[in-house]
């Protein structure tokens, strides 16, 4: 087997401790794969670095991520700091050969991201980004039923993906509301994976109309001195056009009260219909137009054993996957591609698309006019 | 008291059952309203329109509509007709000074149901339009809710009306996938009930973009010689802007496999959010950003007696209100009218409004330019 | 057809107003049945009975429920009296020879409802008693599926019906507390209902093990002077036996905070599984286990025309009925019983073998001992 | 901190799984914990035990559990193999001076589980059972929300347990049939955690009287040679009686189609009531009767930071933990109570109780007699 893969990992926040459970439990769910360790984590201050190292068992930590450029026991580096370092992180490390598991959006704007791809095409390197909810057995599901025509063929789309972490107008400011600093508003944050489940079950979408408003254009400062102006979007919808022409309509909020990961879609057959919803991520919806009318109607399915890898989990049906278990089937996914040679998805070209999207919403919103999305 | 009102009804299908009932009901449900009697039954041939007066308790039957114009007797007319026959119908009753309860929508093009609304107007006589689903008394509620303030300022909202009558592309062609017969498709015959509720919730849309398809474009004749073109559109949506500031989209399908009656909506607020689904026209949802953190969550309120008018119906709470009490609810605001001398709610001028926007939304995705709702 | 049938209704309450409503809806809504006429209405004091009768829209109104006795004119009574009145009241209109439609539970004691049942059957009336959540047609597809095999043998039953009309410890108390004035308590409320779908789904029950409980043993006096004793039980659960083999468990509640009308049960069977709850009436869940593993789960099962007779109040599935609507169904049972001169479902027979039941969970309780229910 | 404790596993089926990964993860999870070393796993035969031990990431494997008892280096040992073999190994690992987390049930029969408390007390080792739903951060909300009075006090309860793992009438014949081999039938599998929620909300059980049954009588042998017995039972049920006063139910199944993992309860308060059902363990059902009536409702309440540990696993409300999460907080429960030198919770004491009740209520089932739990 050679010797196992290094890891390294930067940053320790939300997405990186998902990242590190994803990393040690990802052979002992799934069995075969490439071998890794625990190599170097990084963060800062040191001292934060090397208590999460001790907590996460990494072998060493680090205040300077740089430091894994040159490190030859490092393959594989996951970035899950803030938006606006993924560029350069990823660049660099790119450069240096490493496989990266970045997380989504992969930069701010959409030239940047086109520049990452480009590097990691050219490089060779593996890369993979964290959509994780299109690792979800039930898409899986979801996406099998389409494809073996169960609802016949699609016809229509909607999705919605609302959280409602930017709801209370008294939340005050943060660079987060600051284009320069933080990009989009909630399309980066949220948009993006309902476009990435959007492709995963129709593939690309061709044009769309967008719209889009902040809801809280100014925000208090968090020194109590007056306010300041939110730049970016708290909501945006779209009516979007499919390659494939079907023709479906997409919407995030920021703002929406009670919403905490209402990522949510329909798919309209011509024989039947597909709905999901996140905040029940272990359930499917299906209705299928067959068998006695008098017994027709929606069916809930409950995640179990016959929808892979939800089995490597557990067993037994109904006893359901949580959130980090999707980032264990995302580091499967890369160890299995570097197994098996092939790119992982959704890649870095993959998210592109993905992100060309949410940035064509914005674009038009901002002209009023249909935008088509080059391929 | 003076003489009972007279009645006559229009027709004797879906609709024109849901009218004849609620006028048999109203007065024993709401009590206290002007005196009516069933006077008279039109519908074609002679022996289907005698058949059914007797089964619904109407004095007389006529296979002539017009024999109502002249009749002193009658002095409330349900149009209840297919919607080409609305216009020919509301202008002469108007003309010969009958009250008009007619059934939604007001005409198949946006010239005739201005035509109509004219002449209503001009001619003072009541109208009432069949936006039955404004009536529920848990719409109400959430229009209590909203003027309350308990979900605080209404920033967003997003609507769904769909239904399955036209999702099975072997379904023979009719003369409703015919323009000049139907007019529009699901903007018509759904569409305009989500418009009628966003307008309850939220007043006037101000502009909109629009899309729409035909997802069936063809279908078998009845015949079996060959197929027939559908004109007008299965599926339609639309990103909408309220005068008020708030943005949103709607959408609806007539394509909808498993959707029976879904007219669904959410309103996000500053405060909370309020949802609805009339496939489950007794819940409310309701969402409020108060409390203890840990236990905020999405309340399920059933309609009760705290509701009004359902108190009317049942005074135990939870044992529900049914579509067909949605019309009764109808027919007592029109009684209520006729008593306080004000017009009824929606009358054409209202239903008007509503119907603009359907006919914006086609208009804009045929253009792919944003439309103005000129007020 | 003869003269029409007269009704009489004593009682302008909750359930009278239910049975004024589906009298004056039931042949608008039904079609083909005996012809009625609305003539006497009774309830204290006699200007309230007019005022009803008024409003309901019948002939005649008495403060004297007697004086129906002897009216030639009379054909059916409805008695929707408090519980106490039933017994007298129904034996004096079977002596008569009129038709009884009697509220449930028939009588305060099983004792006084032998006497009824005896002695409507020796007078060979027709009887009707007031079980209307077995008229749902989503009940009536549920006797279907069991009828049909859909969901192979039955094994298991579980049934619940809540309310919270009870639950708040600072109801002052009333008559319904006190045995000699009220009888059961929960139990002659709601669980005779559960009992009359439990017998519609799975036949007699054979046997049961009971326990009860008080859980506001006294109440504040309306005067603000002490409290009072509450007799009856607040809560009733029973381990049941049907003859069929079957095992199962059934409870009730008046005091569950939040249940409105949740009338529940489960059918588990060999080969699926069907779950009913009354606060969604218009929904059936149905499991099978057929087609593949991982296709499987619950169905939501909407009413519509497919389930007689919805298609008789509305042509459209997901539209839903309410719960006056079964009043209606109950009525055409009844005129229907007539015209064919057979029993009507459920009769004083066939409710006594519901109120046996009732009568025995609370007679276990007592005892501490298996009952057996004699049939 | 002195040396990690050292670890040893037995079994490497459903719960084994469960358990190393709960090792795994638990301290990159809740940070600051005893350390630890996963040391020994066992299973047979030995090239299964070795290959686990490399997929789990233990150190050693071996095919004789009896290695960990004068191993020094294992402080800790999981006991997941089936239930049969608990006692054995409990004891002589309780003689061993090692610490015991042992799946539930402890044992076949009462006697055993008795006989593995004792020695667990009297050695001073620390022990654990496998009650995993009671470490639900959603359960915890239910527990405080009833010590805070949030629904008044406790009056009615009502639990469930259903699976469908032994629905199928055509499942072959194993050695679960066996009372032998399997002691309890749907009792010990599910009826006990259900108990251990019982516990968890209202305390301990003071009688009860319960009835229960063999659905599926025989089964086909799997060698296709007639059918054999099935001793144990399908469905039990009981009427409980709480030494708080509370009354209620609680029934189990293991042939209810089209359950994967229903444990759900409801505990009835004065003031309101809560709801949970496992399928949906992310979320929990909060009645209140408070503020206005006209917006009361059931409340769904999503897991999220603000119910402990739930903060530990995500940041984000709504995110979901699934049922491996349990472990690693039970795992967590288990290390702290080392490092504080408490019991751990549930022990070997307090599981004792809980399985008390289920073997009550197969006495009562046999004897018809209400059954006192001596405490």
């Amino acid at each position: 087997m050679g010797n196992p893969l290094g890891i390294g990992l930067i940053g320790t926040g939300y997405m990186g401790k998902t990242h590190a459970l994803a990393y040690r439990n990802v052979h002992a769910v799934m069995g075969d794969l490439p071998a890794i360790r625990l190599r170097t984590l990084c963060d800062t201050p040191q001292d934060k670095a090397a208590a999460m190292a001790a907590q996460f068992g990494f072998e060493h930590s680090s205040d300077d991520w740089r430091s894994l450029l040159n490190d030859p026991g490092i393959d594989i580096v996951s970035v899950t700091t803030p938006n606006q370092l993924h560029k350069e992180m990823a660049l660099e490390l790119i450069a240096a050969g490493k496989h990266v598991w970045c997380e989504k959006p992969m930069a701010l704007t959409l030239a940047d991201a086109i520049e990452m791809e480009v590097a990691a095409r050219k490089a060779g390197v593996l890369t993979l980004t964290g959509y994780n909810y299109v690792k979800n057995p039930v898409f899986k599901l979801a996406q099998d039923l389409i494809a073996d025509g169960v609802i016949g063929t699609p016809v229509h789309f909607r999705g919605w993906v609302d959280e409602d972490y930017q709801a209370d107008p008294d939340l005050p400011w943060t660079w987060r509301a600051r284009i320069k600093d933080a990009g989009l508003g909630t399309l980066g944050d949220l948009g993006c994976h309902l476009v990435s489940m959007a492709y995963g079950l129709l593939g690309p979408i061709e044009s769309l109309i967008g719209d889009m408003q902040t809801v809280h254009v100014t925000r208090p400062m968090p020194d109590g001195q007056g306010h300041g102006q939110v730049e970016n979007e708290d909501t945006a919808s779209a009516l979007v056009r499919f390659a494939n022409g079907v023709q479906g309509s997409i919407a995030t909020s920021r703002s929406a009260w009670g919403r905490k990961n209402r990522l949510a879609f329909e798919v309209h057959g011509t024989k039947g219909m597909i709905c999901f919803d996140q905040e029940r991520m272990n359930e499917l919806q299906l209705y299928e137009n067959s068998g006695p009318k008098s017994q027709q109607g929606f069916k809930t399915i409950l995640a179990g054993p016959e929808h892979a890898p939800y089995g490597n989990f557990c067993p037994a049906a109904g006893h359901q996957l949580g959130f980090n278990d999707l980032k264990v089937i995302e580091a499967a996914e890369l160890l299995t591609a570097i197994k098996e040679g092939r790119a992982a998805y959704p890649d870095f070209t993959a998210a592109l698309e993905f992100e060309k999207v949410i940035h064509a919403i914005a674009e038009s919103a901002r002209s009023g006019a249909r935008v088509t999305i080059e391929g």
